[in-house]
């Protein structure tokens, strides 16, 4: 689909089509439909993240709350969304060894008592190597620091799955 | 559960349990939770209503639109939350006659057209005949009074949900 598309979409389709692509919050592809028509991908992707850098403090937490644990109990049970599996998958994650799963399990524990939210990734830009290092790391973050670094960690996600469904105007744009 | 145990619980309990007070909305509910602890229920309602309220016009269309149609697509293919199915046929929704699912129908697309957002109503304080007055007329409505309108019925969805959960202090403070 291209962006030119896109904008002829009523917001039903709208909303079926990248409902997802802020994981579990399709009210806000829901609110940026207002904003259509989109000029680009790049404005799309700018409007979702507008969107998101206006709601306060506990509106950000909220979208951090809404996203599965890395290697959690949803990968577990097969309760991920199709887009989560996906990326958790690609990043190793369903392939970690016993001792890897316990010390992830610990540190997404100690990193939630910490935050209150959980250790949000772009688990296709890292592998499980980095991602456990950068949740070691990120654990000492101070607190409106790492809830920040979160958040981009959201906006790196959002931008790899509107790849996944808009083509590009030009490759290189992108 | 009592509003004493609603505060110890950690975020992903409290959104398992309350995700949906808001249809589709578990965003809401998990930036509430940055609030806790509520003194009581009215004191949780009054925080998601806060929220909602606080949210940019887009935004409150954004929740209007993740709500489904009323005798739509999703109560025909059993795609309904389950709140919401229980509430559609609490309504006597399931029982329209042909003529009346063909009229509901008719207004629902009368009604997106010209709002951009689907007719939402708490459809537990009424039955099919008001329902559909109450469609026909708020059809007329202005834009931004319609949009106000139907945001107050998000919150008379959110505070019969919210009923179903909590037990209330005392029962005549709801």
């Amino acid at each position: 689909m291209d962006i030119g598309s896109v904008n002829y979409l009523p917001y039903e389709v709208f909303v079926d089509v990248f409902g997802n692509v802020v994981e579990k919050c399709p009210l806000i592809t829901a609110a940026v439909w207002s904003r259509r028509p989109f000029s680009s991908l790049a404005d799309l992707e700018a409007s979702i993240n507008d969107f998101i850098d206006a709601l306060p403090e506990s509106g950000k937490e909220g979208i951090l709350r809404v996203h599965p644990d890395l290697t959690g109990r949803d990968l577990q049970s097969g309760t991920l969304t199709r887009e989560s599996r996906e990326e958790q998958v690609q990043a190793g994650l369903d392939t970690l060894t016993t001792a890897e799963v316990s010390r992830m399990a610990r540190l997404n524990t100690e990193y939630k008592d910490h935050f209150g939210f959980p250790f949000v990734i772009c688990a296709r830009m890292n592998n499980k190597a980095t991602i456990l290092r950068q949740l070691e790391e990120r654990l000492r973050n101070e607190r409106t620091i790492e809830r920040a670094c979160a958040i981009d960690e959201v906006k790196k996600i959002c931008h790899l799955r509107l790849q996944g469904l808009v083509v590009p105007e030009t490759s290189n744009k992108l």
